[in-house]
C-alpha cells in the first residue's frame, strides 16, 4: 500500500460527518463504524460493530496467539461540532492539504492519530505476515460526549479485552518534533444549571428593579465560583487535592511550552490563573471551574429592552488526583443552591463526568513507550501530565486492570474543537513509524 | 351623534389591519389614514395626510384663534402585529363586545383611546359650534416601530405644530374606575460589550486554568454592576438622582398594585430589588442596570468543553431625573474599562438613549388635568410615574417646548401587544367625556 493510498483512505474517514453530541448525524456514526470495521476486516483482523444504547462500538482483533502480549489499541471515530462553520477556511468534511497539513475535523481528534496506528498494523502485516503482538482495536463513538457506554461495554466484554496494556495516542506533542509520553490526565466534571425568574419576558422599563433578572443571576453565580487568586470558592474542592511532585516541576520548568508559547498559540493578552503556578501546572496538575456557555434574555443584533425569563450556564470542572468526580458535582450543586437566591428558580442538570488519571511513566511498559518514541522521532521523550480528560485511561485500569500508554500526535496548533482542526502529514507518517516501533518494543518488554 | 354611531365609527377604525411593522399591511396603513383625515373633514377640521419616509402621517386642526389657548392630542394609529393569532377569542381585525368589553387588535392601543378624544372634539363641536381652546390632532402611523419619522416630522412642521400643551392618552390607569395621571416615566440609556480573550474556541481542558474566560469575565463585570444591596455600584451613577418626595411615596403606598399583583403577573416567585423601596418606588422612580442579553461560549444543547473566545452582555440603565444619558454612558464606560481585567480586550459600543421625563403634576396644566379626570370619573385622580420610557414625550418637550399630560385610559388586563386586546365601552366613553372636560379645564387654566 504506497502513501497516497494511505491519505486517501484517511480522507475519506475524515469525510463522514461523524458529530456525537448532534443526533441529525446518528446515520453518518453508524455509516463510519461501518466503514473502519470493513477497512479492518480488508486488513484480515476479525472486526466487527457492536450496537450500544448510543452509537456503535468498532472491536478488531488479530488472531491471539500465546507468548506474546496482548495490546489493545485506543481511539475514536466521534468528532465536536464544527460551529462556527464560517470560521472554516475549508469545508469541515472536505480534507484538504495545505502546506502538508492536513486540514478537516477530527483530523487530530482523533481520526487522524488511530488511523495511523490502524495504518502501522497493516504495514506490519503486510510486511511480516503476522505482528510481534496480540492486537485489538477499540474505536469508539462517544468520546466527546464522555464516553457514556463504553464503560459497561469494557465490562461485558472484559474477557474478550483482556490485554497487557493499553495504547492511545489522543494526547499532544509538546512542540514539532518533540516525542512526549503523557502519564497524567486531568478529570472532568460537567454541570449545567438554569434559572428561571418571569413566566414570560418582561419590559424592562415596566418591572426592572421590581424583579431578579435570571440573566443577572446567572452572571452573579457564576462570578461567584472563584475568588480574587482564581481560586475556586466551592465549599471542600481543593480538599482532596494532591500536591506536585518536585521532579515534575523541575521537568515542566525546562520545557519550551512556556508562557510566550501560550500568548502566542492562544493569541490572548496575558495569562491568567490561580496564583502560585506557572502556566503548565496549571493547565496540568491543578484543578479549574470553566464556563463553557453563558446564555440568556436577547440574543440578536442592537438591543432589545427586555429581562428575560430565563438563562442557562454551562459549566465544566478540570479535575486532579485524588479529586472523584461525584463528590465535586455534589460540592458544586450544594453550593450552587446555598448561593442562587430565593428571587428565581434553579434547575441543576448534572452532565458527564470522568476521574483524573496518574501513571508511572517508568514503569516497564512505561520504559517501552519511551523507547519506541525516541526512536520513531530519533530524539529523548519528554515526560508531561495534560489538562485534557480521556476517562476511559481510568475505566481500562479499573476493568481491565491495565495502563494506558498516552504516546500523543497533536501539536500545539492543532486546533482540536475549534475550526481549521488539522494535523501535519509528518505527524501522520511518524503515528505509523510509532506504532510499528511500539509493538516491537512492547514485545520485548 | 348617538352613542351606537360613535362605537360604529371606531369599529370602522379598527377594522383597518394597520400593522405598522409588517410591510404586507401598508396599504392598510394608507387606508386607515384616509379615512381618518375624512373623519376629521367631515367635523370641520383642517386635515391632511403627510407622506413621510414611512407610514403617513395625519394631522387635523381647528381654526386658530386668538385668545385661547392650544391643546395638541397626540396619537397613533398603527397596532401590533397579532400573533399567535390563534390564542384569539374572536378575529382581531373584527370587533366584539362582551360584557360591554370590546375586543380588538388596537382597541386600547391605541385606536380607542385617541379616537375617544376625537368624538368629544366632534360632540362639543356639534353643542356649541366652537371649541373652546384652538385643537391639533397629530395621529402618526409608526409608534410601534419606534415613532423613526416624527422627530423629524415635528421639527419640519414646529411652527404650525406650536401649542401650549400635548394630550396624550396612551398610558396605563392603575385600576379600573381609578382616573390616572402620569407624571414621570423614565429614561433609558443603552450600552453592549463585548470580551474578547483567545484568537479562536480554545479546549477547556488543554488551556483551562492558564487563560481568563472570557464568559467567565463577562459574568464577573455584569454581576459586579450591583452591590449586595442591589444598588448599583458605577461610580457616580447616583450623583443626578433626585429623591422621592414624601408626597409620592405616600400616594403610592396606598395603591393596589402591590406586591402581590406584580407577582402574578410576572410569575417570580418573589420580588427583588434596591433596598430601602417599595416594588412601585423600585420601577418608576429609581434608576437601574438591566442584562437585556448575554452570551457566550457554547450555545447548544449538551455540553462543548471549550473557552469560548468572545462572549457579549448587553444592558440598559433605566434613568430618573436629573440623570442624563450621555453621563451615564460615560460613567458606565469608565467603570466596565477600570473593571474589566487586561487578561481580555474589551469593545464598548454606547445605544440609544433618551432622557427620563418628569412634570410637575400641581402646575397649572397638571391641575386642570387633575380636574377632569376627577369629573370625568367622579373620583379623586391617582397621580403616578411609569418606568417605562415614551420617548416622544421628551421630543414634545425638545421640539415644541411644551409639557405633555399623560392621561391613560388602559386597564392593567387590557393585553396590549398581547392576544385579546381589549378596552371596556365604559372607558370609551369616560374618555369622550374626559376630552370634553380636558378642554374647558384647559380654557380656563
Amino acid at each position: 500500500m504506497n502513501r497516497q493510498n494511505e491519505l486517501n483512505e484517511l480522507f475519506e474517514l475524515l469525510r463522514f460527518q461523524s458529530i456525537s453530541t448532534d443526533s441529525r448525524y446518528k446515520q453518518s456514526m453508524q455509516d463510519c463504524a461501518d466503514w473502519l470495521v470493513a477497512k479492518f476486516q480488508r486488513m484480515g483482523l476479525t472486526a466487527e460493530k457492536h450496537a450500544t444504547p448510543g452509537h456503535p462500538v468498532v472491536l478488531a482483533k488479530s488472531e491471539r496467539k500465546p507468548g506474546r502480549p496482548t495490546v489493545l489499541i485506543y481511539g475514536h471515530y466521534d468528532v465536536q461540532p464544527v460551529d462556527p462553520v464560517e470560521e472554516w477556511n475549508s469545508p469541515p468534511f472536505e480534507p484538504t492539504i495545505v502546506n502538508d497539513i492536513i486540514y478537516a475535523r477530527g483530523s487530530t481528534d482523533n481520526k487522524g492519530q488511530h488511523f495511523a496506528h490502524v495504518l502501522g498494523v497493516e504495514e506490519t502485516l503486510k510486511e511480516y505476515g503476522d505482528l510481534p503482538v496480540n492486537i485489538i482495536f477499540l474505536i469508539e463513538g462517544e468520546e466527546e460526549i464522555g464516553s457514556p457506554n463504553l464503560d459497561p461495554f469494557l465490562k461485558s466484554h472484559a474477557a474478550e479485552l483482556a490485554c497487557d496494556v493499553v495504547a492511545v495516542s489522543d494526547t499532544g506533542m509538546v512542540g514539532r518534533g518533540m516525542p512526549t509520553l503523557t502519564y497524567g490526565l486531568r478529570g472532568i466534571a460537567c454541570l449545567e444549571f438554569r434559572l428561571r425568574g418571569p413566566k414570560i419576558d418582561l419590559h424592562s422599563g415596566i418591572y426592572g428593579g421590581a424583579v431578579a433578572n435570571p440573566s443577572m443571576v446567572a452572571a452573579q453565580l457564576t462570578a461567584g465560583l472563584h475568588d480574587m487568586d482564581a481560586r475556586v470558592t466551592v465549599e471542600g474542592f481543593y480538599d482532596a487535592v494532591q500536591p506536585l511532585q518536585d521532579w515534575e516541576r523541575e521537568q515542566w520548568a525546562k520545557l519550551p511550552d512556556g508562557e510566550a508559547d501560550t500568548l502566542e498559540q492562544t493569541g490572548v493578552p496575558k495569562l491568567h490563573g490561580e496564583a502560585g503556578y506557572s502556566a503548565l501546572e496549571r493547565r496540568w496538575a491543578r484543578p479549574t471551574a470553566e464556563v463553557n456557555g453563558i446564555g440568556g434574555g436577547y440574543q440578536g443584533e442592537g438591543s432589545k429592552t427586555v429581562i428575560g425569563k430565563s438563562a442557562f450556564v454551562k459549566l465544566s470542572f478540570r479535575l486532579v488526583p485524588d479529586q472523584k468526580p461525584t463528590e465535586i458535582l455534589k460540592l458544586v450543586r450544594a453550593h450552587l443552591e446555598k448561593h442562587c437566591p430565593d428571587t428565581v428558580r434553579i434547575e441543576i442538570e448534572e452532565g458527564h463526568h470522568g476521574p483524573s488519571y496518574l501513571m508511572d511513566p517508568f514503569s516497564t511498559q512505561g520504559k517501552a513507550a519511551q523507547a519506541a518514541l525516541q526512536k520513531a522521532f530519533n530524539r529523548e521523550p519528554v515526560l508531561i501530565r495534560e489538562g485534557g480528560s480521556i476517562p476511559i485511561v481510568q475505566s481500562f485500569k479499573d476493568v481491565l486492570g491495565v495502563d494506558t500508554l498516552l504516546l500523543g500526535l497533536a501539536l500545539p496548533d492543532c486546533q482540536a474543537h475549534a475550526p481549521n482542526e488539522n494535523f501535519p502529514v509528518e505527524n501522520f507518517d511518524a503515528g505509523i513509524r510509532l506504532n510499528r516501533l511500539l509493538l516491537e518494543e512492547l514485545a520485548k518488554a
